[in-house]
């Protein structure tokens, strides 16, 4: 049971790493390395270099990240920051995702009992007694 | 823009299209094609057969679907519907969901002004003027 929560928790994550990267470098500049273990911290999954630099690389070709040299760092580390065109970016993600969740609790309002689901489709309870 | 809005929509509702399938199963057992048109309606992105059909087949094979066959309609149909343990994973799915958009939020609540983030790495403003 806990290791299918951290699966789900990976799936889910998975879908929303874009948003959760351009979050992360609004509040402040970042490089890599960095992001990999902010998001270890705060939401307790991991996604390593191989996911987070591809991503981050794709992201500032697109132009919603824009990335500089930090030389005073022990070895050179490259920091990304958000553009505007990446705030706009996260702020249309933001939005679409607080519409599709909010649409997603809405559905999960109707729950009508098996007897319901039944009536509604009297053939299941019939294929049911087929199986056995 | 709104090419790109519906992108992101896309992107995000791939991202959380097992939850959303189940989530519309739990309020009634649905056909395949029912479920792309309600996916259709309900969040305006569209996703076909060959991404919903094996989606099912996927969810039933780790047994939190059922399938069973409707001969009263035209043609035979599969219709789907959640199993006990589906509905574990939903209810599982759904407080990470809740879980990570909190956490998202709250993230962006902490804005630091673009000021604070050039304090907190005064290179960023350094490299910027290098590029000029």
């Amino acid at each position: 049971m806990k290791h299918r929560l951290k699966e789900v928790q990976t799936k889910l994550m998975r879908g929303l790493l874009d948003l959760v990267v351009l979050q992360f470098l609004k509040a402040h500049p970042m490089h890599g390395y960095k992001i990999i273990t902010s998001i270890r911290r705060n939401f307790g999954v991991y996604f390593g270099p191989s996911t987070i630099y591809p991503l981050l690389g794709e992201l500032e070709d697109k132009g919603y990240l824009q990335s500089s040299w930090d030389l005073d760092a022990e070895r050179p580390r490259k920091v990304y920051k958000l553009t505007n065109e990446g705030q706009s970016l996260l702020d249309c993600t933001e939005s679409s995702l607080n519409h599709i969740h909010k649409k997603i609790l809405t559905m999960g309002m109707n729950k009508p009992s098996l007897s319901d689901a039944l009536r509604v489709n009297p053939l299941l309870s019939v294929k049911d007694s087929d199986d056995v």
